[in-house]
């Protein structure tokens, strides 16, 4: 196996782990023997347990010496809640490590440096672009900017409405772009909505259907009660009530309780708060087929008044989602960094 | 040179007349020897000249004998401002007619059976949705319905908005989709836009850049009159001022002037009194990647107040155009027909 097929490996073993390693980094390893044969893989478990390197060489064995580790990030080399990953790697002799990302944590980085000083080939740089806009976007961003990684995502139709004049939403998006969400909502941290999308709807934020193993955290924003009954009060999932409308306030919360990577799906005042702060990362939008003409937006009051003042994004990436049409986009510029 | 080649050049010149044909269809033809090879090529010419067998054949002279003759929609036999295609066809000794979709027209229809009966061996459907859903689309809608083809072109946020707060709409949409939005103003019959937008933007609505030969009908609807000195009043380009809001009189007045391919370029109402009465058989959308908050929606007055009587789309075609998204989409139902 070469080493791009097995960074391929590597990254499919790390999307697979994705919301269930927080604070933690989602990684994946492949070993390769010193013949190039793939002979152990694994990925990280979740927090306190192992990191990737060291279910993939558990697998190994004896055939990892002289062997390479491909790692879609640098080994860490410090002792937090399991001992370094740097020290599992020459205890195997691995003759080579071959990582996607480097570690822009300062506490854990280093990995690189003391592996070489041990006389270990380190490689840097390859699929890397794939990995850190791929499982490990939103852990990098935490990483560097110590909030955890928005992905503001919503259901309009196309001309824009998220629901009709007469308030009715069901259904504004195809089943097929909500069950993409619920393959989402289980693969992220924490999913944020507001008292008013409570109070209105009563949704119950699960991931729900098919290839849904966990639930992310529940998170009400706001200063209203939640009226007792409401769906998240249920014990589907943990529920967690913030009593605040302030972004930094939210995410300084959720990055205490280790959320790392987080979803957006609250109301158009909410949405608008958040972009308003600099605090979202990403656009998720599925644009229904349809029109309506009238009916709330997705985004209210983004402190924009001018054209020239419009918050800029880049498209990543434009598909179909069934019938729909899926827009995923990042903020090009955020209009504030703390 | 093929069957399939050589409607692949048919379609390609009939696309290149489109916008100056007008009742009359763009149609492509290519005509082929007895030994397959290409000996004449043409398309529809304006309004009372050549049709497009006609100048294929005068092309290819006496070589067509025998031949060939591959058009986009079927011969026609009636005499009209010119002869009768079928007439030129047997003139020229052609032994087969290659054509992708049937003339719906009654009045012109039957130039398979009058070939046929002369013993030409006569094929219909080759690449016919390609012709169907390109070239001859506006025009096949017209000769089934009797109206104009309309699509509905606007600009947005991704978040819906056509203008900001204070009203600025510059530039709403990238160069390359303005750029893309000309060469279409050049390619159809008419521009229309309501009386409102004259009022508050002054466009121009004429067709300007690169490869632009030709200017639509500039249309205005509305009640109001047009300030002297507007530029719909400059010499530019023909304008008509239709004096209704009534999306059937105004498509009847434009067929009545030959239009048969319109642009709706109008504000939110002109746009939902349109959608409305079903008027409005394509969405051509350019989503800039932006965000506003707050501004005018594209659509108002859709005549919709539940999510379950929204109107239907099929999204055809989702692209980049720079770095917009560009959604085309047809209307699943129309909501009258007449």
């Amino acid at each position: 196996m070469n080493l791009d097929e097995a960074m391929a490996r590597a990254i499919a073993a790390s999307a697979r782990v994705r919301g269930t390693t927080s604070p933690n980094p989602p990684v994946g390893c492949v070993v390769l023997d010193a013949a190039g044969e793939l002979v152990g893989e694994g990925a990280t478990r979740p927090p306190g347990q192992a990191h990737a390197e060291v279910v993939a060489l558990a697998r190994a064995g004896e055939r990892a010496r002289g062997g390479t580790a491909v790692v879609t990030l640098e080994p860490c080399s410090h002792q937090g809640r399991t001992p370094p990953c740097t020290d599992a790697l020459l205890r195997a002799g691995v003759a080579r490590v071959v990582h996607a990302v480097a570690d822009p944590n300062p506490k854990a980085a280093g990995g690189a440096q003391v592996l070489r000083a041990a006389g270990v080939v380190v490689e840097s740089g390859l699929r890397a672009e794939e990995v850190a806009l791929g499982p490990l976007r939103a852990w990098l961003h935490f990483a560097r900017t110590g909030r955890p990684h928005v992905t503001w995502k919503y259901a309009a139709t196309l001309d824009g409405r998220t629901a009709a004049e007469d308030g009715t939403s069901r259904w504004i998006s195809s089943a097929e772009s909500r069950a993409e969400v619920h393959g989402l909502r289980t693969a992220i941290d924490a999913i944020v909505v507001g008292t008013g999308t409570v109070l209105a709807d009563n949704p119950r934020l699960t991931a729900r259907g098919e290839g849904v193993t966990r639930q992310p955290l529940r998170v009400v924003v706001g200063e209203s009660d939640l009226p007792p009954g409401s769906h998240v009060l249920d014990d589907e999932a943990e529920t967690v009530h913030v009593r605040t409308h302030d972004p930094d306030e939210v995410l300084a919360e959720l990055a205490r309780r280790g959320a790392v990577d987080v979803l957006l799906e609250g109301g158009p005042t909410l949405a608008g708060a958040f972009v308003r702060a600099g605090r979202v990362d990403r656009v998720l939008a599925y644009v229904a087929p349809k029109l309506l003409g009238a009916g709330p937006p997705a985004l209210r009051d983004a402190g924009v008044s001018t054209v020239t003042d419009a918050v800029e994004l880049v498209v990543e990436q434009v598909g179909m989602c069934g019938p729909d049409v899926r827009v995923s986009a990042t903020i090009a510029a955020t209009t504030s960094e703390g």
